[in-house]
């Protein structure tokens, strides 16, 4: 603790991303990052960029890529709210939605876990809800009739680290069922399987869908990320933002993303080899001895009966391979695995097959 | 105000930058960019980053760019905090140390006005000082006692937007008497000619420095800002930091602001350049009969005796020559004028000259 410090901050539990280490031959499948890259006009269109105003401040607004995402959702601009990454998107969202009268934020107990911190940050009230022993959200769990409203809804769908998501169906329940509550969807993987909550906003006013440009878009180095939703509700996150930072996109993540969101058929292509190489993870998981649960993102949440978690990541670890572990309970034994390329997969799984070889 | 938005997203007065339009032949002198542009080896750098690994989260540290800074500034890395633009930086020193048991804030009446906004958004209670008579800071009221110790002290050196700054000397006398103080210091525009307070550091560890790329750098497209404080003040950003978005500098940005700071050759040509058409435009202001105030920024800020300043940035307007007008007490017949390429103040200085002769 610092004199200088304000009152809230030594009480802040910063979230701890995945490990960026500088290593050869390292096989990061840590951090969900996409093995394909992105978009060669997402490249040519920041190289443009760059030679043309880098001395200008970027257009506050991101208008061009605001309207290019409403184009490719189906939705108007006003509905469109731009970030730098989606965590920035979600800690507005924590800021600007959740905070009110002191009602609670309900979310689950495994889901990502920066959620908690941002309650932290911000002072949000919140209720765990468990999921259920099979890892699935509890959607009677959010519909059930309370004394007080909730503040807000938080999950990612697909889940993470689970990867299992809910339908449309489930998630129309839940917001049909807090028609006064902002429900915040987190689509950062719902390219890889599962269906945009995005489809409800037209029944459903008080659903927010986040997403990243970071996974099936592959640009996680770019940082760029957006919330759709109602226009009210977009009118409150911009209020924020401009209160917070007025330029969040630099000029180069701008032009990148809107080249990125122009190629459909790289999206695409790239979006197929992913899901065509998880099955082929999940399968040699499973010829491992390993329990998988249903993934529709771009990693995989798996244990094995005999072997820790702890030890399976070390063991890894030593052989210059990074998946994510988190010592958290009912998790501790699943390793979080992000879906590779194929050559990615079987190194990891020729990894695995000799640790679990080795005497428990 | 909408049903999902927070209690106090209502009560938000978010800043409103300069505008950014798109015109064919438009001056822009109103959002102080630099007529130079960026260090070549900064675009160089950039290029060869987007070749290399987009798809890659960047380094949530920021690392080394972060130790590139504190050796040009002769401090530890630890002393170095970085963010997505300057406005950024200055969010989170409002969160992270001026929220102190309800202890107010000191800043002057004329300043940056992003300060008030902040203010709001973080409920940060302050009082407002105003400058003297001749628009420069009074130190006096900043060093007299007072029953309960400030929570913080902010001010932009030079000034904003009026281009005046304090002496070392005069910061050190606010720092000395401040101790229990974060005395931070906006020195967005302090390569133009004033002294940087990191000097004041070893001896008064309650000052902290916010720099910007924007400016002297030429890179306000980019979005980097840094802090420069005490090991523990940054320690306190950082958490706020971590408790809101792991990533806030994406890969090009971190690229091209370490070939910025590697290149002081072009730095030192620029800011001098900027330097002598200030000097120049000041000259031909005041032969028009503007009272310039003493700018050690890379804008001036003047008023005509016999022609108001709405009116005057309105003429101008019609040439397609924007500059910054506030609507302010005390300053609204003052314009600021940002020092662009020497070809660029006169055609201002033209302009200027047409709407004076006319009848006032």
């Amino acid at each position: 603790m610092s004199r200088f410090w304000s009152d809230h901050v030594e009480g802040l539990a910063p979230y701890i991303p995945g490990e960026q280490p500088k290593v050869a031959d390292l096989l990061k499948l840590n951090t969900n990052e996409n093995p394909y890259g992105p978009s060669p006009r997402a490249l040519a269109a920041i190289q443009a960029a760059a030679d043309d105003g880098l001395r200008l401040y970027p257009d506050p607004e991101s208008s061009s890529l605001r309207d290019a995402i409403a184009h490719r959702y189906g939705v108007m601009g006003e509905q469109v709210f731009l970030g730098n990454g989606s965590d920035e998107i979600l800690a507005h969202i924590f800021n600007g939605l959740f905070l009110r009268n002191r009602r609670p934020l309900l979310m689950p107990d495994i889901t990502y876990s920066f959620y908690k911190t941002y309650c932290t940050l911000y002072a949000v009230p919140h209720e765990i809800i468990p999921l259920a022993d099979d890892f699935s959200i509890c959607v009677d769990d959010y519909v059930a009739p309370r004394a007080v409203a909730p503040a807000g809804i938080i999950f990612a769908n697909p889940n993470a680290p689970t990867g299992m998501a809910l339908g449309l169906a489930e998630i129309a329940r839940i917001a049909g069922a807090n028609p006064d509550t902002a429900v915040v969807v987190d689509e950062a993987y719902v390219d890889f399987g599962a269906d945009s909550a995005v489809a409800l906003l037209p029944e459903h006013e008080n659903v927010v869908v986040v997403h990243t440009f970071s996974k099936s878009r592959a640009l996680a180095g770019l940082r760029v990320g957006f919330a759709i939703g109602s226009v009210e509700t977009v009118a409150g996150l911009q209020r924020v933002k401009d209160s917070f930072n007025s330029y969040p996109l630099d000029r180069l993540a701008q032009a990148g993303a809107m080249a990125s969101i122009g190629d459909q058929e790289w999206f695409e292509e790239k979006r197929q080899a992913v899901i065509a190489a998880r099955g082929d993870l999940m399968q040699g998981l499973e010829a491992l001895g390993f329990e998988v649960l249903p993934s529709l993102a771009n990693f995989v949440f798996a244990r094995h009966p005999s072997h820790a978690g702890p030890e399976l990541a070390t063991g890894l670890r030593t052989q210059s391979i990074l998946v994510r572990h988190f010592m958290q309970p009912r998790i501790r034994d699943f390793l979080r695995i992000t879906v590779g390329a194929p050559q990615d997969c079987q190194r990891l799984l020729r990894a695995l097959a000799d640790l679990c070889r080795s005497p428990t």
